[in-house]
């Protein structure tokens, strides 16, 4: 990172009571920021506040989280801003203090420059041995207690891999091990139901609500290995990476497809992926 | 946390780049405190280096962690000693680094003063809403990743109940909201499988191992709320509480029995959990 405030302060410490560091007692939000810009921040803080709410957090100001985010991003382009809120300090054990300080870190991190051709010409896939457990309670939040996140990043960095394809325990197609995942099946898109793990990210959102303009069905239901064996064109995606299509998984060769070119494109004119 | 050190050195404060605050990476052990020592040492240290093996992390030096411990609990009668190993600092997004430096944080906390007639008459006990999730990669470990234990602890606390039964996504009966629970049924102690979910808890391991020396048979089972309801004894264990034997849960009253108090005896008697 950096550049960090915390609570508006310039630091580059947290204090070692913070609920995040004992129990990822917390949410966080990875934004891309273009032109000093944070691309869909409305999305971002009303998932942010979803979280916060299942939590039993209370969600920052938003005029609060502007100005600080604003103090940070000015002349990034392009930029990462994640955002973390903590439930702050005290309490008794895992159990949360009456009265709440919730801690708000935002950092600034570089953009990550991914090689230009996953995005454009695709990205050979790997399939995660780490399966996700089942926590219908959390699911969907994008929560501090990533640990499913980190082993299953591990080995798509020993594999070599740009992403993995990761399957719950039930064996369902869930997600990436950092994005979402659609497949294009009879110029359908379809997206695995995430009822049960994996994090609804905000370019999903953005891609299923917009498939109808696309003239596209779009469709979240539970998803077989075999129907992502079966389709036509699969994609990641996420706030950060755009749209990765993917041009190889287990064997299989996919094309860089039309649809997954025509939702890139609109994210892009949209302003809610970077163009690059 | 009355005083902190930090890979040794007296601090407040953690850096904003370690892993235990974006993802909860690592993992950590309550330690009871008795006359400057800390209780059941060795296997907090073994179940802490087994998880730090799943989670890809070098478990810190045996003589180190000794050093620093003792630093901190000279002459603490009673205290809590908390031990956290995070991965450190670096790697890109999930992505662990790939040269680890891992951080020991070992913190000295007051002794938390649980009425004395939680352990010697029982708590009346109540059921959780909070399920836990299944994850057999991450079960049993004590990292640091447990959103679901500060949920189900806030509910013990909105409820009023020193502590509360939980149950998983199946409706297994799994463990306390900070404790692990054992049942009498026929002179039988039985305690639940946590091959899905779970801490598996020092207390809970060292009343199994020492079972067939109190002429008790003991089995680890996949445990009803039903057969809850039909036991003779029931109770809670933890390596602070030590033993919390449960007087009513869900309107039955249970006895504080014989095996309870036998098996509670015989942990004091080897000083492996503390004596109030």
């Amino acid at each position: 990172m950096r550049q960090v405030l915390v609570n508006g302060q310039v630091s580059e410490h947290l204090s070692l009571l913070d609920r995040s560091i004992h129990y990822g007692d917390g949410v966080f939000e990875t934004i891309a920021v273009c032109e000093g810009a944070p691309l869909c921040w409305e999305q971002h803080l009303e998932r942010m506040a979803k979280g916060c709410h299942t939590l039993g957090i209370p969600a920052p100001s938003q005029p609060v989280l502007e100005k600080e985010a604003a103090q940070l991003i000015r002349n990034q382009n392009p930029g990462v801003l994640k955002i973390i809120i903590s439930r702050g300090q005290g309490g008794r054990g895992y159990q949360s203090p009456e009265e709440l300080s919730p801690v708000r870190i935002l950092g600034l991190y570089d953009w990550p420059n991914y090689p230009a051709e996953n995005s454009r010409d695709g990205i050979r896939a790997g399939l995660c041995e780490t399966r996700l457990g089942h926590n219908p309670l959390l699911a969907g939040i994008k929560h501090l207690n990533r640990l499913e996140q980190v082993l299953a990043r591990s080995e798509a960095g020993a594999e070599g891999f740009p992403e993995m394809l990761m399957l719950d325990i039930s064996g369902s197609v869930i997600e990436g091990t950092m994005s979402n995942v659609f497949l294009v099946s009879a110029n359908r898109l379809l997206t695995p139901d995430l009822g049960s793990c994996g994090i609804a990210g905000i370019v999903r959102g953005l891609i299923l609500e917009q498939a109808p303009d696309l003239a596209l069905s779009a469709e979240i239901k539970p998803i077989t290995l075999e129907e992502v064996g079966n389709a036509d064109e699969l994609f990641f995606c996420n706030s950060i990476m755009g749209i990765w299509p993917v041009k190889q998984l287990l064997g299989k060769a996919y094309p860089v497809g039309n649809i997954t070119g025509m939702i890139k494109n609109r994210l892009m004119e949209n302003r809610q992926i970077v163009a690059l």
